[in-house]
């Protein structure tokens, strides 16, 4: 099964009208292979196969595709499918759904739910957006510490056909209040009539429904949890975060602060899927801010026009200094931001780290400088290559603390330190890395 | 429990030496908490608190720790602890840690395992490195298709309590070939009459031990997979891989491939505990390259040397004209990274990349030059804010193009694309930009 045949294939089938050879190829792929093939398509395309899909796949190709690709698809639906899907949903995925849709799709997604369901998405919905709440499931089997094994084994039995998650179970007191978790594994292999809450991990960790979703993920992922209890301000049980939602959050957050570090807002789709115009939009507004800024340098070019027309030869050497100094600026910025994103290096570590990358630059300056003294010796001649070899130093020192503090300080005052790009470390060090240029060249040329 | 405060705790308590203060400390964290404070420290103060926790705490902490830290704490421990944290490790781990450990500390772990841990171990260690072999776990519970349910539960009891996973069970048929595998959910709620193989989901995925870890995890990500099957070249099941080494292998993969874009080797341990030399190697590479790349622009420059002296203006805009190519190009070189390493984008789409990257290029060019064309007009005049205009919308489309080739090119060629970095595509672009640049000007002004 070479990837490169599958896709062509169903969107020749699609665009061949070939409703037999469609229904073969849904036969032979997996759920979340069908999901992946319908992404790179556009909605027109993509409703074909998803009709010819029997009942119970449809639901699971349609979990697995992101909240625009959903809404088109539901667009494209009657409306006795659309309310099937939507009613079968797990809770936490509706409630994301639909609180991303316009306003039309989400009152008529909201009208057609049962009782039940539209009361347990209202209540995820009533969370903050990136909240924990709204991507835990309600969806679980509870137990009560009072119970035996034995007994706590029949309430699953009972009980867990429903459930998204039975993996760890949720351990409460009179009141729904927490008292810590159990491994099913571990209610399988335990005598049956040992009590509930001699087995209970009780040391489990739990978050409140109003947290961070990207520092429960990465909790659970230091922790090692398949799933995390989440409790509301009383600590009473509300919900259980599950492995799977908590790897989609940190594949989305290590996406978005790939697209920040490049000076781009995040588009969060699928990029096949997503248009040139919006493209552009999610990259636009830094390039713009970016060249207003960097008509700084054009100001410090011209403040040093003289120099440079005494001695045209620095002029050769800018770009090669300011990408440079860009370029370990960057360097120091991914390394801080990523630190930051997986808790490496905490904000009262500022001072340690910028010893540390102040060295670093220092080091990585002089090794530079070495060559540059080469490069500029063979190419314009000593002088010059000297107050070359001394600015790739200064430069490169500069570069790295800038680099470092940036990140650091813009946690500190509580912006995402992943909008501290390399392209915006790379600018204002241009500017600063021009008149440390220019100034070192004045000196060593007496001019 | 203020975050700030929990270090400098344990760190002071270490410092003067206050042992009933350390075990007082360890008491009130969870293993992750107190290994994640380690991983902060030397090795010299590590080692304190970690002979001081008990022995079933221990093991927890200890794998939690990267391999380079567990590798200082066991030269720290005495011969007979030594041997007891290797032999009730995870195979798994085990194996990871002594397939990265030197020679000596390799040989002496391996001379001190029971037999039957070492010829696990050593079977793990033959998989290569990166490998879905190295982070599969060989214990678990085995069940066989002509099993029925109630039979499969008495043996996940007999067996389970070795077991490192038995949220999902492997089912086999004679000669342990794979059939599929089925949750312990499922098994808990069926009937336990009902035979295995009409419970079993075959359509499970499965992947060889040789096959790469990175793209297994994704998998299991895509999938929503708690453990993915592990087989041999003859279909026989031989491991499971397991969400939370999938979950440590994406985080990884998400770091080395932002280490890469800011264009510096990934260094893999936790940034506060890396030496100053380390961090300068990582970098130091890339950056003699990029600046001997970056002797391309001194050339260009000499090159149009005669259009300089002629229109200094030229110059000024030299710094902001290369600085805008860069981020053009940054931009669509993470984006397509990114795709490609999530698998939205493949190297067969790189004619529609490229196309729609080039529309996006242009677009964003022709916002800037409008910009651009303001700003030259302020500072230098009409005919030169052309240039330097006319010069946006080019570099602009150039760098997207180059910017998205590069990363395809480089996966067509079996090279891991997240190498083309950013500072890579910019000292490219610089370079040519310059000469799209000067040729520009000589056009427009007649020169």
């Amino acid at each position: 099964m070479a990837e490169g045949e599958r896709a062509e294939e169903l969107l020749d089938l699609i665009d061949s009208n070939d409703l037999t050879g469609i229904r073969l190829w849904l036969a032979e792929h997996r759920p979340y292979e069908i999901a992946d093939e319908l992404s790179r398509m556009d909605e027109g395309h993509a409703i074909i196969p998803f009709r010819l899909l029997d009942k119970d796949r449809e639901l699971e190709v349609f979990e697995e595709l992101d909240p625009s690709q959903q809404q088109g698809i539901l667009l494209g639906l009657r409306d006795h499918a659309f309310h099937d899907i939507l009613e079968q949903m797990d809770p936490d995925d509706r409630a994301r759904l639909i609180g991303e849709a316009p306003a039309k799709i989400a009152t008529r997604a909201l009208a057609g739910l049962s009782p039940s369901e539209r009361r347990m998405t209202a209540a995820l919905l009533g969370y903050p957006e990136n909240s924990v709440g709204r991507y835990m499931t309600p969806e679980t089997v509870i137990l009560h510490r009072d119970l035996t094994v034995g007994r706590a084994l029949e309430v699953v039995r009972a009980r867990g056909a429903d459930a998204e998650n039975i993996y760890t179970l949720p351990v409460v007191s009179d009141g729904r209040r927490m008292v810590g978790t159990v491994a099913l594994g571990d209610l399988v292999i335990s005598d049956d009539n040992r009590l509930l809450k001699d087995v209970v991990d009780v040391f489990a960790p739990r978050v409140r429904a109003s947290e961070d979703v990207e520092s429960a993920a990465r909790l659970m992922q230091e922790a090692n949890l398949v799933a995390l209890s989440v409790v509301d301000s009383e600590e009473r049980f509300v919900g259980m975060l599950t492995f799977d939602d908590a790897l989609e959050v940190i594949e989305a957050a290590d996406s978005e602060d790939m697209a920040r570090q490049s000076g781009a807002s995040p588009v969060g789709d699928h990029y096949v899927s997503v248009g040139v115009f919006r493209l552009v939009g999610a990259r636009a507004v830094w390039l713009v801010v970016l060249l207003v800024a960097a008509t700084l340098t054009v100001n410090v070019m011209q403040a040093y026009e003289a120099t440079l027309e005494e001695v045209t030869a620095l002029a050769l050497f800018v770009p090669m200094l300011i990408g440079t100094g860009g370029n370990v600026g960057a360097q120091s910025a991914t390394a801080i931001v990523r630190a930051l994103a997986v808790g490496e290096v905490r904000v009262r570590d500022l001072p340690q780290v910028l010893w540390k990358e102040c060295r670093v630059g220092f080091m990585l300056g002089l090794t530079l400088a070495a060559l540059a003294l080469g490069i500029g010796s063979l190419l314009v001649g000593t002088l010059i290559a000297l107050v070359v070899a001394c600015t790739v130093i200064a430069i490169c020192t500069w570069a790295a603390i800038i680099g470092s503090a940036m990140p650091l300080l813009a946690n500190k005052v509580g912006v995402d330190p992943a909008v501290v790009s390399s392209p915006m470390v790379a600018t204002l060090v241009d500017a600063t890395g021009l008149i440390i240029y220019f100034s070192i060249a004045r000196m060593i040329l007496g001019i």
